[in-house]
């Protein structure tokens, strides 16, 4: 259990890439510990009451919002949606402008979604108010690998030591560089497994030299999966498999690199099978192993609200102790 | 009056096929009592605080979502807003994937409208959380069909021994089919009004054996609303229309069965004009009608804030009394 | 400082030309007060606990929607949102019967954006909630012409007396009219330029007598820019460029009429300069005017959000001495 009095030493959640340890370890124990304020029949604290948290999501992602808005909701603190259909983008306004602009009506957290990796650091340059990377490009998701490691050591008690197989479309996942980066960090070792073309080279050493003893490739899932703890499947996204050049459509995809109850075999008898949703049934997951009983793919999403909450917490507040309420 | 601590003996409200006249009654006498909040300055009991309200929208409809979200905030509750065309089923999840997920936010209610008849249902055999219906395909659109009791019975003091006429496209009205359920087994006579192509075949057997001697089919407007002391207008769908083989267009239908100075006069005296909205003005109805001193529509917008309150309420729970508040 | 115990006496807020400047400082000055309420950890007073504003917005608009939206949730107000693409409007409703339809809901302000000037006037002669106009067609957008004029107090001490120059597309410009109107009304003067094709004949002539005198027309940028302390730069939207009949494209309109560290030198030293955003970057206005050090484009917004509080807060209500809370 990490100290309750620690300072949270970054103004922003852009990356775990920033994050060390302990850092991911006090967001995890402070989840931990709100995980149960949303299994109350009245699910609500007062503690970030007063405060603005502005969802920006250039990018549309209804779990993700919902997931934000209601960890906001459940702190107390005001959360506006700003969507990036509707917003001044289409007027041709810069992205520095509009956060400009947000900065100005006083927020105290700006979640930020963007296709565009980067954007979210961007912004947190031009503004005062945290920023909270809810996805951006292909580069980061923090809040989804620390939902994904608050899941995991849930269910095997810690994350150092474990064997976890990330398996897909390692090259184009933000999920996955997040997770590399988390686990690695947190003392896991992290097999990537995909088809040659979906992983790109190098990726062993995206965290330096402190992950790339702990990062290995497989290209094969039997391979991958022989004594995982934990098997994280990515999902699919059917228009990028035909510009590869080793499978011609989903059927050959799934042959290889499918989750069913045959391959999920492979890996240790109690491995957790995760997924980060929404789920393609049948082409990365068959219904049997999404649905088994060591899927924990519904606790990922109940974790999310927590870790999220967890966040908005260490960034958007508590008031300083002199600071008396209205 | 129903007794104020009977218990609500439904977990859902899916439709009005599942409702006896006593659970109608206790939900109308809810609603009368909630009506007066809306009318005060201060708009709001904390009776749902930190309870979450989800409005599942998957088809849109404004006046619905808003009455629901105005309902859930003026009980305090958190309602968080999640769009059909936003959702994660443009990504190809299934519903029931998409049910789970929000399930696995930990919310109170969810409220779902959907083009497909039956997806509450699947939903609510899916989740947790209580699922209210607002509307599914051509099934039933049971807080309507309340809100119209509710209306009736405040301007005629009882639903029973009414002679209430239904209106328009029968064969596609969620709120028809809700409605004849809803005022049948509270004892009204149901006359459905409308071309042969828009009533389907045996529509006096939906409600069972109970309500088939209380509903009659008329093809002409004369002989539906003569001694009718409730008129129910249905909105014409113009697409809908030019498939049939009775009417050429929307100007022959409302000169069969549109509602007018003249033909309202066939009803008593003292009949009520009321329609779901929102209403097409020289088609079904013509202004003199929706804007004369008989017509209760807006008291059945009034209302239907009212009924989702006490929707909300029932299904959503008050606290139980060994429940402290945090 | 006026009387802070004056009673505002309008209805609704649907356009600058049916205040005075007593008004005009009642509104100013509140909105001083609440400047403050953003600033704080705690930005929220419980002022407007439990009234209801709906922001219906016909046209969509992300900066004013989240302006008014915060605005009410740092009230306490419950704010919901209505937008135009989801409205009834597609399904054939009349605009007056969807202000009756939200009038039945019992909300106690409804602010309306719409893309046809006149819709606010029309809604608010329709329902009892308190209008607030956000933008009608090319018309009025009162709460901007506010906005900038508690801004330039701020900046200037006092607006009477001050010359201001507001550049661009005058004739399709609602900020423009409102601007003409509150500035004039406070006594400044105010001096129109822009293309002959973009400035309406007559426009002196808009607040009648009293303004008349204070308005005057250049179509060269130097003049009116000559003695300026303020200079507010319109958006100039690109589409409409193209319809005139002096300019072919916006770089031939950047450079008559766009504002850049040479052009704006021509104003006093200490003038400041304005923009109702989004900002067309090297169209209406140069990077370096824009970002420098005499742009208060940024404390705009932040008076968006005080002055929007100011206007709920006159005309949603504060609760009667003897309305005791619920």
């Amino acid at each position: 259990m990490s100290d309750p009095t620690r300072v949270f030493r970054h103004r922003h959640l852009l990356g775990i890439e920033h994050l060390d340890a302990v850092d991911i370890i006090q967001i995890l124990d402070l989840a931990d510990t709100f995980l149960e304020i949303s299994e109350r029949p009245i699910k609500k604290v007062p503690t970030l009451r007063g405060r603005t948290v502005l969802n920006v999501f250039f990018e549309p992602s209804t779990r993700t919002r919902v997931s934000f808005e209601l960890a906001a909701k459940r702190m107390s603190a005001d959360a506006v949606n700003v969507s990036g259909s509707s917003s001044s983008r289409t007027k041709g306004e810069t992205i520095l402008d509009t956060a400009r602009n947000l900065q100005a009506m006083n927020p105290d957290v700006i979640v930020v979604r963007h296709s565009a990796s980067g954007t979210p650091g961007l912004i947190a340059n031009a503004v005062d108010a945290a920023v909270i990377n809810a996805g951006d490009g292909t580069h980061e998701h923090p809040t989804q690998a620390l939902l994904d490691c608050a899941t995991i050591r849930r269910h095997k008690q810690q994350v150092a030591g474990l064997e976890v197989a990330i398996v897909g479309d390692i090259d184009h996942s933000r999920v996955a560089r997040s997770n590399i980066l988390a686990l690695s960090k947190l003392g896991a070792n992290v097999r990537l497994c995909g088809p040659v073309t979906l992983i790109p080279r190098g990726i062993e050493h995206i965290g330096g030299d402190e992950t790339r003893e702990r990062v290995k490739v497989f290209h094969n899932l039997a391979g991958a999966l022989d004594g995982a703890d934990v098997v994280m499947m990515l999902r699919i996204q059917n228009e990028r498999l035909g510009g590869t050049s080793l499978f011609a459509n989903t059927r050959e995809y799934s042959r290889y690199f499918g989750l069913s109850a045959r391959t999920v075999a492979q890996a240790k008898p109690d491995a957790i099978i995760m997924h980060p949703g929404p789920i393609n049934r049948g082409v990365e997951m068959m219904p049997e192993v999404a649905d088994g009983e060591r899927s924990v793919i519904l606790d990922q999403v109940t974790y999310g609200v927590a870790v999220r909450m967890a966040c908005l917490y260490l960034l958007g507040g508590p008031p300083p102790p002199d600071q008396a309420e209205a």
